[in-house]
C-alpha cells in the first residue's frame, strides 16, 4: 500500500515493539486509538511526549526522575540511613509497591558480567560507596535477583562494602506468601529449609 | 506516591486502557519506553501525535483517512464498479489484508439496532445508495460479519438496494481453508453443507 497509510503501519510497527504486544495486537491497539483520536490517542500521544522530554536517570540513585534528582532521593524522610540496592528501576518499582521499605536505593542498572563488559564502574559501585560514606549509611540491604548472576553481584558488593564498616543484608529467601510447595522448585524449597525459623 | 511520579503514573494508566494490555503489563511498556527514551519514547509520541492530528473518517466510504480522503478512494484504479460493505474499519483492514478485491468499500461503522437506537441514517445507508446511483456501481457486496446483527443489517441493506438496479451479494460461508470439520460449530457445517458445490 501506498503513501499516507504508511503513516499508520509505521505506527503500528513502534507499538508491536512494545513487550507484550505484536504485530497482530499492535494493530488492534492503534485501531481502537484511531477510533478515539480526542479522547484517547491524542492525551496517549502528549503524556508520552512529556515524560520522553522530563524523565531522566537520577544522579543519585539511578531511579527514574521527573526533576533535577528523583522523587525518593528529594524526600527528606527518606534519609534513614538504610539504602536498598536493586538492580534495575522494574525491581524499584516492585519494592515500593510492597510499601515495606522506607529508605532510598541504588540502582545498579545491570549486574556483573565479564562476557558483556560490565564491571563495578558501569554499576556504579564506586558511586554507592562514597554514598554510603557521605550519607552515613548504617545498612545496605541487597535486593538482587536470586539468579548466579545476581548473587555474585551481591557478594561482589558485599565485599567492596566490607571496609566501610556498614550492615549489610539481603532479602530472605523461602516460601513465597501463598506458595504451594508442589508447585516451588528445588532450589526454593531447600533455601527455605535451610533458612528455617522456630515457630 | 506524590508529584513527579504520579505523570507516570498517568502515562501507564492511559498505556493500560489499549486493548490487549493490562495495567501491569502497561507498567512493563512504560518501564521499557523509559529505558528508551530517545530511541523509542520519542519517535512514538511523535508518530501518535501525528496520526491523532491527520486522521480523520474518510467522507467517502467512513475509512481512516489521512488526506481529504482515504487512499482507496483517491485510487483511481479502484473505481471498479465494485463496493465492499463492511461493519468497521478492522474488518476493511482485514479484507485488505487478503488481497483480494480490488474495489472501494463502504464502512457502516456499526450494525442496526433498535437497542442502541442505531438506524439506516447512523450507518450511512442513504449515503450509500446514493453512492451506487452516482458512481455507476454494478455490484455492491457485502462482507458482514455472520451474526444475527450484521446478518439483519445485510439484508435491510439488500433490500434498501433493490429499487436501484444494482446486484447485491454477500461472502460465502463454509468451512475456513485449513479448518478442521471437528472442531467447526454446527452452523457453519449447515452453512458448508447448504452451499455445497460439484467438483
Amino acid at each position: 500500500m501506498a503513501g499516507p497509510r504508511d503513516e499508520i503501519e509505521g505506527l503500528i510497527a513502534l507499538m508491536a515493539r512494545l513487550p507484550g504486544l505484536g504485530p497482530r495486537s499492535a494493530r488492534r491497539a492503534v485501531l481502537h486509538l484511531l477510533r478515539r483520536r480526542e479522547g484517547q490517542m491524542a492525551p496517549l500521544a502528549a503524556a508520552l511526549a512529556h515524560v520522553a522530554a522530563s524523565a531522566r536517570d537520577c544522579p543519585i540513585c539511578g531511579n527514574i526522575a521527573m526533576g533535577e534528582s528523583c522523587e525518593i532521593c528529594s524526600d527528606p524522610a527518606r534519609a534513614t540511613g538504610e539504602i536498598c540496592v536493586v538492580e534495575d528501576v522494574a525491581d524499584l518499582w516492585a519494592m515500593e509497591r510492597g510499601h515495606a521499605f522506607k529508605g532510598r536505593y541504588h540502582v545498579l542498572g545491570g549486574v556483573l558480567s565479564a562476557l558483556d563488559a560490565v564491571g563495578p564502574e558501569e554499576l556504579g559501585i564506586p558511586r554507592l560507596i562514597a554514598r554510603v560514606r557521605d550519607e552515613g549509611i548504617a545498612e545496605v540491604i541487597l535486593a538482587l535477583n536470586a539468579t548466579v548472576e545476581g548473587q555474585t553481584t551481591a557478594h561482589y558488593i558485599a565485599e567492596a562494602l566490607e571496609e566501610a564498616g556498614v550492615k549489610v543484608t539481603s532479602l530472605a529467601q523461602g516460601v513465597p506468601i501463598g506458595g504451594e510447595l508442589d508447585y516451588l522448585d528445588d532450589g526454593t524449597i531447600q533455601a527455605a529449609l535451610r533458612a528455617r525459623r522456630a515457630l
